[in-house]
């Protein structure tokens, strides 16, 4: 039954994008629906792209000098209610647990929607003295978060995340820590991904809850709209004095701690479907692609076809490669199909014919080039090609960001561009609160950060006319 | 402040077992208790033992061919009451989620305690045809049980684990992955974490709230007292009518799937603690130790001490051990204490007059052995040891186990040996729940499992007197 649907053409990403989008999801077989209301299910296929992004960002986190922790899912209620302007953003989208086994709670507590107060109350015991300082911890977990719409893999109830928290002794070793994460997250992006990204600080109106500064990278997707793929804030020292952070520095006088926090989700999967999928289905980038090639057998059922498949698969799962062979009774052109819809990197081609000529055919997802190579050359043009599809996927994708970016000096042309196009829009900002709600109300459009490149588009705000400020990208937004 | 605590002696085992349990979790950095009530926060030590223990254990399972998967935390009450025997068990024990947002929830939904609920939900839309089946999944998560007392690590109100849930065709196949998980634990169990363990089934008083049979493995702690340590159930088709997952066989008629679940939790680190430690801290198996070797140069300010040590590291580290450096001021004599206390299976020893003479001594946590190496040859020797000190520390705790393993024919004996002494007693029993329940009652034990390995200790039940079934391992469980 499944069989079938899998081969039927899936909506096409120019007639309905966000069909599109559901229709690769459920037939690359990554995510369903459940009976918990806004919450999904990973299945296989969509569970082990997140712990490829996993292994490869902890791996890059511990380079830094990350230390992973656990700390409880439940947030007594006067715990999140320590910092104003945190509880504000938070508090009218948790879950509250209010009953434990048969008995009402003495304190309601919520399912974490995000854990800076935990690890204040946590901080708040581990910090004394300047020698305990910078801790830099990381947990991996998943938080709660009540929303009204959800789409798989952008929003839901439930999603998976990993939440950096860190605590230095200066306001500078703080600051400095927020850039370099989101450093590790730009750069982790681009090299693992394949998804280029826009670094730049958020207005005060996008900003973290109880942050005084929030960095974030921005990709654009292949509808033209933006994704917030990663955020990293500082905290300067406000938490600290809401909890009562102090430690004993080198002079012996009593000090706050500086903190920061930084975090990535599995919209990052969406980011993957989003940026480089087309009509056939998913492409997965190759070093986050739980099969990176697939074997299918030609005319398995003649004498040796499958025993070489086989063969192959094993020379090429000793050098690390993530291969299978498709040795089901389905027709080949519905495992090509297959392949493509789940976003199989490459796949071999092979059959008695080429057996007997010692070759196979490697087809790249990607952009669909066929290559004839030596079966005893087939691990050193695999090896070769994981680096190659990565460079490619990334420099499409950045080819298809820079062609939908565009700036606007006047309103005339901001308004003109949003009507007719989509994508970033970089426009100058005399930075004032209103000129960013303006825009919002008018054009529906959010400003999605002041990037870090700055470029002197125009001398007035594209709003109000008066001295403009920063160049800030705009666009709509998931 | 926490330097001075750490050389000060921990409790002696021996006075008082249950603090000494307290002082390693505490001194050796393992985690600490948080102002969530029962709730506990891993710290980078004890965090690192989990990630080692994952990457382990999920690495054998997919050996066999289980994949990963993710489903919610939430379970609607209507979905946890279809299965009358698991609610019963769970109910009273869980969570509640009332209010989401700003208002009241519609139906209320508990924390996950397990998902079987869950998967089951899951598993009814995915399973269509036999050739869906098998279905072997697994996930790694946190899950919440309402306890009232608890425990670091042994006993919490959350706790992380992994939870393998499966559908089969037939009864038969779904006993074969049932049992075949039991000896993945077994495995890990002895070769991971040096602990032997006891496999067997329990009785029907101690099974799974749902299970047809529950099989466990069990550990005994250097207290004499039982660890349960792995479980595996095999469900039959009892969920699968509750839930109506029926599939179409190969006759075209509509059969019931076969079900299975199987469990370990963070609580294997209470045993690796209550196996192995001493009076000096924690002894960690080399395999699941964060930090494998610690280097402690001698005289460290003298030059070219620090830099042979930084050396030997690198030279270690490219050969994938995880190793450090001690570079702090402290003294060596209180950086060789630490190491103990954290359980650092071996250290390294070397100063001026080591470099001189082109050596080092390795020094053993497992058994205080000090040998005397080349600096040159340290790897091979490390390299050498790692295995050595996982078979030395789980022959002694084979050791330990059978010198506190006793056997009673006569209710004389039995009631003497657990008034005298602590570990497991072996035992006929008649198979009726009156003698469990009368055990329990007189003798505040438990029937830990029926082992695999049955002796025919005598011929009547060591409590009424009647025809013996079964032979029984008897003892006081955490």
């Amino acid at each position: 039954m499944a069989d079938k649907k899998m081969v039927e053409a899936i909506t096409s990403m120019s007639e309905d994008f966000a069909q599109w989008y559901t229709d690769i999801c459920k037939k690359a077989d990554l995510c369903d629906y459940t009976s918990v209301k806004g919450c999904m299910v990973f299945k296989p296929a969509g569970y082990a792209i997140w712990e490829l992004i996993q292994k490869q960002m902890d791996d890059r986190f511990k380079e830094t000098g990350v230390e992973n922790v656990y700390l409880p899912m439940f947030i007594p209620e006067s715990l999140l209610e320590k910092e104003k302007d945190h509880v504000e953003g938070f508090a009218p989208e948790v879950a509250w647990v209010t009953q434990g086994g048969l008995a009402p709670l003495q304190e309601k507590m919520c399912v974490r929607p995000t854990s800076e107060t935990l690890f204040c109350d946590f901080y708040k015991n581990e910090v004394r003295s300047y020698r305990d300082l910078p801790k830099v911890y990381n947990q991996w977990c998943s938080v709660v978060r009540w929303e009204k719409e959800t789409r798989p893999f952008l929003r839901s109830r439930e999603f998976l995340w990993q939440e950096g928290h860190t605590i230095h002794a200066t306001a500078e070793e703080a600051e400095e820590r927020t850039i370099q994460m989101l450093n590790v997250y730009a750069d982790f992006c681009e090299q693992v991904l394949a998804i280029p990204v826009v670094k730049g600080r958020k207005t005060d109106k996008e900003k973290f809850a109880g942050a005084e500064a929030t960095y974030t990278i921005e990709a654009l997707m292949h509808d033209g709209k933006a994704l917030q793929s990663g955020t990293s804030h500082n905290f300067g020292n406000g938490f600290a004095k809401a909890f009562d952070i102090q430690y004993t520095d080198k002079d012996n006088t009593l000090k706050y701690g500086y903190q920061t926090s930084w975090g990535t989700t599995t919209r990052l999967i969406g980011a993957i479907i989003m940026v480089h999928g087309d009509d056939s289905g998913l492409k997965l980038p190759p070093l986050v692609a739980p099969v990176q090639v697939m074997i299918v057998p030609i005319q398995q059922k003649k004498e040796g076809v499958l025993d070489k498949a086989y063969e192959i698969r094993d020379e090429l799962k000793k050098a690390g490669i993530r291969v299978k062979v498709d040795d089901s009774d389905k027709s080949p052109g519905w495992k090509f199909s297959e392949c493509e819809m789940r976003g199989v990197p490459m796949r071999i081609e092979i059959g008695p014919r080429d057996i007997e000529e010692g070759k196979a055919i490697i087809v790249r997802r990607d952009n669909g080039e066929k290559t004839e190579c030596p079966i005893n050359g087939l691990t050193d043009k695999i090896k070769e090609l994981i680096p190659e599809i990565q460079k490619s996927m990334l420099d499409a994708a950045r080819e298809h960001r820079d062609a939908h970016t565009y700036s606007a000096k006047t309103w005339e042309e901001f308004n003109k561009i949003f009507e007719e196009k989509a994508g970033f829009v970089k426009a100058m900002w005399c930075g004032n609160r209103e000129c960013e709600d303006t825009i919002k109300e008018k054009l529906a459009v959010t400003s999605r950060c002041m990037p870090f490149e700055q470029e002197e588009i125009a001398d007035t705000c594209v709003c109000c006319g008066k001295k403009a400020q920063k160049m800030v990208y705009w666009g709509r937004a998931y």
